[in-house]
């Protein structure tokens, strides 16, 4: 009973997984190079596999299998995560009735639409009903899923699983507690003299040779994946061995592109090397959308902000462009890097204020979603929370509530995971450090395919075997915390800006 | 119940064609972007979707609702044919058991694998095992699916549908009387001074933007489909509105990315002029290979090879090339595109020859399924007919029956569409010209969109609404025949080489 409860669900698992593949693949293709015309084709298309993932995801007979090994004590701990992850998901699917499923879509949809539209014209009340709308079906969703009376909970854990408010709270308060005065001291200080490299421009193709380079480097493996260009950089994979990232080019701004592809690189590297044998089941997945973030933010800040990265890649670079680098030394770049600032734009934000970011956002989808705050005082709401946390309003709500896409997509409870990220990837940083022995140093003389190395073996192989927390716990002896982070922060920024923090 | 079964059927029928177009998106991506890392997973993706196409054709709701509306006598003609086009698709795909479905996908990616190995080393021996499996599994197929006695029938059907042998055999035959006198006496013919522009290297940046600029004089839409290149040149279309076309630039070799471009415009046009009504159910897919492939040699040969085309399009081709192309008259580019030789490979065969290529490969596939024909007496048989029809032997296998995928695909009963379209392209021709007025006068002044309106009215906005005779013998009056074909080739060879055909 058990082997062809067993037999059944792996075919079954395979199916999910080459459904979800192809996914990511038709909306990797739908940023990069489908025609306009397919829009409307697409967005069917993609409906479609939707539901029929629903479909099958929500079978009975998928419920019986997983009943039946659920009541088996010696599956082991390979399959036990199958049927603990398997069941996690399906339960998601199978509260939420169908027509909830097609009704999001459908709002997500036209959000997205009207979010594009009110931002270009600056008017939030463009996008206020949209918002009101989908905040009501994800009350609804969060309701059918089911939470221990925080809504919120039921939404978050869909990123992060296992994640809840009331554990978030207590960090995010820490960080408040201690990023404001940070930030406050590094802004008033003069800080080092910084490159203005938005003063030159720098060809596209040789931006994009350079980036391809910059990934080797990396070890992200370019027969296992490719790099292309989109509006906005993202990571998608159809599989181990096609990882697929996209970097954005702009001539006047070159760090745009040598970021963008350090931080796509960094979920590319988890990508390809989520454990082999688990691939067509739902262990070959990233753990957490938290710990997917780490990966990529260590990779742009810890190490690609870092002064030896720098000693590293600024002679390669030189050969790229030698006329708009003439004259440029490295602790120039270093300190254009990692300029601080009380910026109003997210992803545009410094290591320092960049949580600060995340905790303005955090708290009001959590009042959004505790129907504590209504949709038409959100901007103001924004704009004070912006002045308390990061020190400066937004100019207009373009700059403010409008500059996220994630709540016209109807996420929320994604931007946690950013902070999260931030949060693991010092954690990981820190234990680097002690394992590789001087890390500057390795960092320095170019050996960043050690540190692959030793996050696939700690990180990456886990794949969802266990939760986020645990994976970085076991890999690191440290769980979630804002310590290594803070430390991180103060001995970097202490000594960059020459100022006690 | 009529319209309850309706209703079913519509939103089933959409489902397909949603699959349908994805298929079509992979494989696409498979031959232009995917990573060499992705083929094993893109393979069991592929087969996962084609399985799911399966499943869902044979779903018994199909079954019932066809019966339901088979019963109805008041269809319309739109809704009939949907019923009869769906039900055709279905009964061939419940016929064949999964299990050989199953095989045949596996035996299909293994002789791929063997015929390049075979292909690379020029030994037949390689690829014949696989070819003797692969030939079972048709004969099984065509044996499941059902035919009155000539196994061949129930394959060429799932390419043309309607065709048969009975019918094809006297079209080839006077084909066959016809076109080798005709070869002779060209080959023997001395001819016009030729164009040798294989001594010019073109660059591929400009033959890339040439190529566009040629779409675009074609009338195909760029804002509903993109070209790319491959190795092998093809159109595939995940919608009316994404059509992708695949072209192959080699910068010793101007006419090969020229020639490969007219030709998948042409397959390319039609996909993006199929009835938009229609594009979710079986009414909006080309009637049969055959008529696609009039299409694509309609604007390859008949317009792409004539002299008012090089007249219109040399002084544009001059601005790209303008060292290549010093000195060179449009009578000598006319020439050089329109050179008649007893060449062995098909894919660079003339007009005159190319029919007979495909004769060849009839007569032996046909033997072959009709167990006459022992597969290790296959490169002697293609050999000695090669000799027979083209007039000369194959210095090698390579050359002779390793040449084409096809075979490797498993596909057997293909081949004759090609001949078909090339009849079909001339009957087309002959009234193009008759509606238009003076056609060559249209084609020189650059008025090829008028060609593709014509085409778009009469052909391609037909869909699947009848059969592709059908469809030819509406918009012409004439059927399929090899008299407007011949009498195209006599009255363009016969005044560019000055000889009596």
């Amino acid at each position: 009973m058990k082997e062809r409860a067993w037999h059944d669900l792996q075919g079954r698992m395979a199916e999910l997984r080459d459904l979800g593949a192809i996914v990511g693949l038709l909306t990797w293709d739908q940023e990069t190079y489908m025609p306009a015309g397919g829009g409307v084709d697409r967005a069917r298309q993609l409906a479609a596999l939707h539901s029929l993932l629903h479909e099958r995801l929500i079978d009975p007979a998928v419920g019986d299998a997983l009943a039946v090994l659920e009541g088996e004590t010696d599956l082991g701990e390979a399959r036990r995560a199958m049927v603990r992850n398997l069941r996690w998901e399906r339960d998601r699917a199978i509260k939420v009735p169908s027509r909830l499923v097609r009704e999001l879509a459908t709002a997500q949809s036209e959000a997205v639409e009207g979010w594009r539209k009110a931002r270009a014209e600056g008017r939030f009340a463009l996008f206020a009903p949209h918002l009101t709308r989908l905040l009501a079906l994800r009350r609804e969703q969060a309701d059918a899923i089911g939470h221990g009376g925080e809504r919120y909970d039921a939404l978050l854990d869909g990123f992060e699983p296992g994640m809840r408010v009331a554990r978030l709270e207590p960090l995010f308060d820490q960080l408040r507690k201690e990023l404001g005065p940070i930030l406050q001291r590094l802004v008033e200080a003069a800080g080092p003299k910084r490159w203005e490299h938005e003063r030159h421009s720098f060809p596209a193709d040789r931006q994009w040779s350079y980036t391809l380079d910059l990934l080797a480097d990396l070890g992200f493996d370019l027969e296992r994946g490719r790099q292309d260009r989109s509006t906005h950089p993202f990571t998608s994979s159809a599989g181990r061995g096609d990882v697929r990232l996209t970097t954005r080019i702009a001539e006047d701004n070159l760090l745009s592109a040598v970021f963008g592809t350090i931080h796509e690189g960094g979920h590319g590297l988890y990508e390809q090397n989520l454990p082999a044998e688990h691939m067509l089941n739902p262990i070959g997945t990233a753990a957490s959308m938290g710990l997917h973030e780490s990966q990529s933010r260590l990779w742009e800040n810890l190490i690609g902000r870092s002064l030896p990265f720098w000693q590293n890649q600024l002679p390669k670079l030189r050969t790229y462009f030698p006329e708009q680098l003439e004259g440029v030394g490295v602790q120039e770049v270093y300190a254009a890097v990692n300029r601080v600032s009380r910026s109003q734009i997210r992803v545009e934000a410094d290591e320092v204020s960049y949580n600060l970011h995340i905790l303005l956002r955090f708290q009001l989808e959590l009042a959004l979603l505790r129907d504590e705050l209504p949709v038409d005082d959100l901007p103001g709401a924004w704009s004070d929370l912006a002045q308390e946390l990061i020190g400066a309003r937004p100019v207009d709500d373009r700059d403010g509530v409008l500059q996220d896409i994630h709540w016209a997509w109807g996420e929320f409870g994604y931007f946690p995971t950013y902070a999260l990220g931030n949060l693991y990837s010092a954690t990981i940083h820190e234990k680097l450090g002690q394992d590789l022995g001087d890390l500057d140093e390795v960092v320095r003389s170019g050996g960043l395919t050690q540190i692959r190395d030793w996050l696939a073996a700690r990180i990456h192989h886990k794949g969802r075997l266990c939760d986020a927390e645990e994976i970085v716990l076991q890999a690191t002896g440290t769980g979630l915390s804002c310590e290594p982070f803070l430390r991180y922060l103060r001995g970097k920024y202490s000594g960059l800006y020459d100022v006690a923090i």
